[in-house]
């Protein structure tokens, strides 16, 4: 090891860069959520140029999943970091994967809503989609928020709230078989429909992944492929193995 | 730098070490691939238990991934791999997210063989599910290929190719709708062979993005969201500059 690594300069500089790159994560977040939120509000109230927005922002997402990727790659090659900050980068390579697919169902949500504005609007008035639709938003802001804070009880609960947007998607789902069953006109547009809540639930299941790498990133456990009353298990011995006590990955321990 | 890190004896080491980590990638590959076609053949052939033998393979699938993952974060740590390599090592952590993601979409199209064995069959015997089916099997064939030759041609053709499975999937998407509207009663049919084809479009989609990191590995240029004949420029390019030399990273170069 190079000596200048346990200097205090450069430590700051490279505790720095862990934060600017913790940053950068976030406000793509930040940008991932807004679009999947307009995303929703467009197909709810038939805005077509809100539509457009969205689809048009999703290049934005693009760009900044490859400059993250690239900064990440930069401190690996430069600063070899080691141990929990190792992990952490690593947890962020996966997260903005899952971030950029979140923008590539938002837009796919927003060509439904361009579809859809141009058919004759449902009796419940999408009133159902969109509820979901806030749910995941809800989703996607908790994922965030347990990431930033790495906070390991709001990524649990953001599973546990995951699965419950599955139960709500399968309802809605339903649904809208069912008014295509009651009038086969309306086909094509329960079809719409379906994709739609069928890319918000794609979002939930991404902000799940996210979740499980803020818990992953914490208790050093791996919780994907596993089942809720698994992992709340898991992360419970985890607690009880740590007496309670608080790490931060990312903050230049490596 | 650790002086030992330039003694032969380490360095055949690490080579060996990255060596067994790219065949664990490819024996899982092997493994899905598997999945694939035998979840493709269960749907075309009602045959239950080649469905269930994928439902409860998915298990082996998952575990590989995680145990990947692990070995490329011991590599990080251990051996602190730079240029090439490093990259190497990343494309492995991405790619063997998209296998695992492969695996989930079999597993589903099995869940739908299931559904579909109980129903009576559409008058095509779901040629076109099969024929679809089949080419995104071979797709996933030619990126893990692309992957184990590290071969940027055979990684381009294979984006192309799945250009092609996404037109094919909206043909025998729209047949379906057609059935559904023409007969009603067969929604409930028709829904589950759209979850199927759908979950085929999408594998076509991860063998696409596996190639991709195939080739910004050896081209060292990003390709995600551009398009094809951006990309082709993009590999036309880089080809012309290397002088169609050939490189083969993950050999011990960092």
């Amino acid at each position: 090891m190079d000596e200048n690594k346990l200097g205090g300069h450069y430590l700051q500089k490279y505790n720095e860069e862990l934060e600017t790159l913790r940053n950068r994560v976030l406000s793509m977040g930040g940008l991932v959520e807004t679009q999947v939120a307009n995303a929703v509000t467009a197909l709810a109230t038939a805005d077509l140029a809100l539509a457009d927005d969205v689809i048009q922002n999703d290049v934005r997402v693009n760009s900044l999943e490859v400059a993250i990727d690239e900064h990440c790659s930069e401190i690996l090659a430069r600063h070899q970091p080691a141990a929990s900050d190792l992990r952490f980068i690593i947890s962020i390579i996966k997260t903005i994967t899952d971030l950029e697919r979140i923008g590539d169902q938002a837009e796919k949500v927003a060509r439904m809503a361009v579809h859809l504005a141009e058919k004759d609007r449902p009796r419940n008035q999408y009133a159902d989609v969109r509820a979901l639709g806030e749910k995941v938003t809800r989703l996607v802001h908790d994922a965030l928020d347990a990431f930033a804070r790495m906070d390991v009880e709001t990524a649990v609960n953001t599973v546990r709230e995951d699965v419950s947007v599955d139960r709500d998607y399968e309802t809605v789902m339903r649904q809208h078989i069912t008014f295509m069953m009651e009038d086969p006109r309306t086909i094509s547009r329960a079809l719409d429909v379906i994709w739609a809540i069928r890319a918000l639930e794609r979002i939930g299941d991404h902000a799940r992944n996210m979740c499980e790498y803020v818990i992953y990133l914490v208790r050093g456990k791996d919780v994907r492929h596993i089942t809720l009353d698994e992992l709340e298990r898991a992360v419970q011995e985890g607690r009880e193995m740590a007496g309670g006590k608080k790490r931060a990955p990312g903050q230049g321990e490596g």
